[in-house]
């Protein structure tokens, strides 16, 4: 009887090569009115030939099946096979197995399977084998060439190839239907995703399509974000945006995909059609997580921040779902960080951050955005606490050097990054003028944080040399925050030095993100909460993106019971206004369709961004309260504040578990399935638990207890 | 009546793309035995989205029509227009015209036409537009993209596109056939290329197909270079290699191209066919030089040599037919110097030269090979001077600039390069063991020169610091060649210097690229001659790679009478062995099957390889005696020397002419299309001529006449 290998054997590839080409695919699939509407930076390609081998030691002779997308050859110690095997019988003993694939369209990609000898990441792969012979035929040494460790995911399959994934599709259908004008106007009775689905189309004449996130922007043929035009000839359509011609059959099923509540479909000439209905595409998500809580409200609000996350965790994590259907650094960075309280989805993470960073060279920022480089490089060092992943790390750190090394050759003398041409300093979407000249505390901060993520990272992938430079450039641009961005007379940080000199204007960007950085000392801390963060003359922020972080800076501060507040006031505003997922904008000042307007177009405001789902964030992190302390859970934290809920009760994944908490004003319950655990809890007595002893934890009133993992700890405080 | 553009619309892409794309096409079609077999070295890709643009100022309305390879938009004026328009009217008045192109497996390109507006290489594309829009809709400036002048070559109309460009074919027939153990063995009568028809295959079994350059080859069938198996059964054949099935029509064409002029067929099972031909496969070339002469031999010679250009000038310069069938830039080197004295074809050269650069980052030397990097950067130079073609050189300028950059990277500290881990150090196949260790005298000549050409088209790219920067650095380098490596007792340099100790070797490669390169004093060029060149005890050359600088050499010292007798014995001796194309290596002491092997393999030398066909380069550059003295023949010189030939009479092509030149002991006779020309000859009296006045020209006995273009001179001399 063969031995076999309990591993499964799996497609591989160059790593980050699938992830570039899909993700080409998925950012140019964007249309703007039917235009065809790409990326406005470089987009990278795959590595068309490369070579995977694999070291074996067989017991026996062994059968193993082939396949790869592309064309391939097949090497056995050296020696070239015939054609292109399907199969092959490898002897027992030490063997070396390497098989070239060539591919221009699709990533090179190979799955190998037999009782023991299975494609999967531990097989190696380059680029450039750099394997001469010389002119006696003797093979060269091959030392010099990268070898990297495959890429894979879930294709499992010989006939599972991963040029031909897709997402899921289901039928819905819309929940009303009304006459308006010459046409009929569909609901599907919330914001969804997916491919507009035709039946009984007869006649001959043109069908208008018109998407609405809202009814006014499907019912506005002017000025819709999205649009189809079909022109129909008995037994023809014809798609007018890219020319595809399709026999009409019972059913049309266009072949873009679009966001989408409602849609207008307006006949011209003698054409009619008989049903609409949607193929609802959608990434299958578990959601391994939970909250429920006292107020109905914040329930709802998890509820549908929750189906914000899905709509828009795809092929990646993109900002939002009408558009910009990319990925972008900056909203992929709160999209990793929610999907940690929410699917703990790594996947998708790594696949995010292998696409959004491309190849080399690197000729501008991610996503051409200063701020998004920097974004990048925080979200591997999250990725790596949660997940404990460090294999990841050492994979991408190649990469992770040649973006730092961009970004350090564009530094200036006093080590600080300044806008230069062609960057884009972002910052966030504001109502109010903000400089973008000159060194920007916000940039300044990130950017250190990006060096000491990058001395970590080095240090897992054993760069010893390279950690101890960015531990150095760290430290020194952080010894100069201070001095530079202070402002003693306001006691703040300013938002940018132009010329040498601090500017008039504090913003809240560069102080919040100070605050939980740890790069403030808690006496600043206190003033800055005062005097930026609830300071009535600074210009409020109205995007839920960098609300999250306002918000995690509160509650960093334990200011839980404000930030309730806030979010009902602010995400809770968004309900009021009739929101079903949530948006990239938000100024609870505006009325009417005034929420839809933005970039100057009155639907350019996307209505389903991902960037708008920040409270599964805040209340699995800030509210349960857990975290991890040490990489992948090892140890982790939960520090549950009630924020003046009555009680709460929730889960938060773990890389392979979950952490359970139950708390209200006397009890807290927690369980979990891995890792060493902390419970920190305030008590106003001595709180007595039905495990283990809960201790003092310096500070007054608050106790702590340990957590080990399968059993169910009970406090009463 | 609309006002017609004479210029010709014509397909465009990102420069280098589609060279780079077609590149992989090309060197991906190499088999060994049946087994695919691609190159060792990074093979990069064409970028996948990219935006072609032009400025317009129309006097009219003007209709144009839009074709792209590729899912493409279009925007006038920075306004998206639907779809993806094929015509459109553009309104009289001046307009941003932009198309932007995205496609996976092949370059984007873009054909545009209309009255004035005709896609160009007048257009810019950019790979990153950088073109973000902030929240009120406002463009961002874009002036930080890099827009480069776009690549294009002969696609003239919409429907040639670019993807589909394919070789020119015809049918051709075998001389012989005769009867070999069960099969059949065809001859074609002289090396060739193409695909094998059969005609009226029957029955069911397999088919052998076994290839020879040599019939030895194709009838050993266990050793043969290359072969096919076609599976038969009755009205499919399957071939073996690929897996590829075919219905049985009455002819059957192989998917693959082979070189061979024999090819053996073997039947195994009932299985038939009753013809054999051959879809010869070819650029088309026009040849545009001749030379005859009263030596027969030398005149064939010159045929033979002409042909096995024909054969490995394709969609670029290869190596040879049989293997490796790649580009690799020692080998193109000599086939541009080659093709200036033959087809004179400037778009071969620069689709060899963006083929062989790739993309960046670099991570590799040329090929892997440290020697052909540095004939990269000398066949620019040299297409300048011959082509004159300076809009070219700022094109490449930058891929020109990370190449150095990367060469620099790797220098030491004494500025010489030295072969590190995964270099290959190559200089040529040679007989006698050679040293690649240390600093190579060859590899820094090589390098020195590199450094000169690098200030060159510096300037000519408007870079002028980095001009003076490369001069500086060539300057010092080639200061310290003659302390470094000079023998002053051998009056020679010596191959290598190891841990600052010159070796004992001394081989002829440093030595002879010093002569005519200009780097040795006339004194030194003297004892070199006779010491290193002419040297009983110097290791002899055995491939025509390097005899090709051994004879230009002799004939920069003038010794054409010597190059004369060795062309006849070396190549000469290829064509009494039985060539009917130049091999990849020859040594005359070999005997029968010998000359077949290489590289451990009894069949493994290429019979048909570019390198072998210096013999036109020679005769035209040095009997003939045309070279041009400024870019583009705008002056040149023509210096016939006869070498022991009684007459001659040729023509050498320049960028739009000829120049023509007949000589004998007594006259002279020289006609040119364009350009400045100088003749000069060597005269025992005083010259006479009919046209013009010869002067002196310094040396005794040496004249001169100006030559201008569209004349006929006759000097008696």
């Amino acid at each position: 009887m063969e031995k076999k290998n309990d591993r499964q054997a799996t497609w591989i590839w160059y790593p980050g090569d699938f992830e570039i080409w899909l993700g080409n695919r998925m950012n140019n699939r964007r249309t703007e009115r039917g235009a065809f509407f790409p990326p406005f930076w470089k987009q990278d390609s795959h590595y068309v030939t490369v070579e995977f081998s694999r070291q074996l030691d067989l017991p026996d002779d062994e059968r193993i099946e082939i396949a790869a997308e592309g064309k391939y050859n097949v090497k056995l110690d050296g020696h070239l096979l015939f054609g292109m095997p399907r199969e092959l019988v490898v002897p027992a003993g030490k063997h070396t197995l390497c098989v070239k694939v060539w591919n221009q369209a699709a990533p090179p990609a190979l799955f190998v399977d037999g009782p023991t000898v299975k494609s999967g990441p531990d097989w190696q792969v380059t680029n450039e084998d750099k394997e001469w012979i010389d002119e006696s035929g003797k093979a060269s040494d091959t030392s010099a060439s990268v070898y990297m460790q495959a890429g894979s995911w879930h294709f499992n399959s010989p006939s599972d190839r991963p040029s031909a994934f897709c997402l899921d599709r289901e039928i819905i259908r819309p929940v009303s239907v009304r006459k308006e004008g010459e046409g009929r106007l569909y609901d599907f009775g919330k914001e969804t995703f997916g491919y507009l689905r035709l039946q009984g189309i007869q006649g001959s004449g043109t069908i208008g399509i018109y998407y609405g996130e809202s009814a006014e922007e499907a019912c506005d043929k002017e000025h819709c974000e999205t649009l189809d035009h079909l022109r129909v000839i008995p037994s023809l359509v014809t798609d007018a945006a890219t020319g595809e011609v399709t026999d009409i059959t019972d059913c049309y099923v266009l072949a873009g995909s679009k966001a989408l509540r409602h849609v207008l479909l307006v006949p011209q000439g003698e054409v009619s059609w008989t049903d609409v209905a949607l193929d609802y595409e959608f990434l299958p998500e578990q959601v391994r997580a939970s909250f429920t809580c006292n107020d109905g409200e914040i329930n709802r609000m998890w509820q549908m921040a929750e189906y914000t996350m899905h709509l828009t965790t795809r092929e990646f994590f993109i900002d939002g779902i009408k558009r910009d259907r990319w990925t972008w650094s900056g909203d992929a960075y709160q999209s990793y960080l929610m999907n940690y309280y929410l699917y703990f989805d790594s996947d998708c993470v790594r696949r995010t951050i292998w696409q959004l960073r491309g190849k080399d060279p690197v000729t501008a920022h991610v996503n051409t955005i200063m701020d998004y480089t920097f974004f990048w490089f925080l979200s591997i060092s999250d990725y790596y606490l949660y997940t404990g992943d460090a294999a990841f790390v050492s994979q991408i750190y190649p990469r992770m050097q040649s973006l730092m090394t961009y970004v350090l050759d564009r530094t200036d003398a006093d080590g600080m990054v300044r806008g230069r041409e062609g960057d884009w300093v972002f910052v966030d979407w504001a109502d109010r003028p903000m400089s973008k000249r000159g060194a920007l505390a916000f940039e300044q901060v990130l950017f250190c944080r990006s060096l000491e993520t990058m001395a970590l990272c080095a240090e897992l992938a054993g760069d010893t040399a390279a950690s101890e430079d960015y531990r150095k450039r760290a430290a020194r641009l952080r010894e100069s925050l201070m001095p530079v961005f202070w402002d003693e007379a306001r006691q703040a940080l300013v938002h940018n030095v132009e010329d040498g000199r601090q500017s008039e204007l504090i913003t809240k960007y560069a102080n919040m993100f100070a605050i939980f950085f740890g790069y403030l000392t808690p006496e600043r801390q206190r003033t800055v909460a005062r005097r930026v963060l609830h300071g009535e003359d600074i210009m409020p922020i109205t995007t839920p993106y960098m609300r999250f972080y306002e918000m995690e800076a509160l509650c960093a501060l334990g200011e839980q019971t404000d930030v309730l507040r806030q979010m009902k006031a602010y995400w809770g505003g968004m309900m009021r206004e009739g929101a079903t997922t949530f948006w990239e904008k938000y100024n609870p000042e505006d009325h009417g369709t005034a929420h839809l307007a933005m970039y100057g177009r009155p639907y350019g405001k996307s209505l389903c961004h991902a960037w708008g789902a920040s409270p599964v964030y805040l209340l699995g992190k800030y509210f349960l309260g857990v975290r991890p302390v040490k990489p992948g859970y090892a140890e982790y934290e939960v520090r549950p504040v009630l924020g003046g809920l009555g009680q709460m009760e929730g889960r938060v994944p773990t890389p392979h578990g979950q952490i359970r908490v139950y708390a209200d004003e006397k009890k807290i319950k927690v369980s979990s399935d891995e890792g060493h655990g902390r419970l920190l809890f305030q008590a106003s007595g001595m709180p007595s638990s039905n495990m283990g002893t809960p201790v003092p934890a310096g500070e007054a009133g608050l106790w702590q207890l340990e957590i080990l993992p399968g059993r169910t700890y009970i406090v009463n405080r």
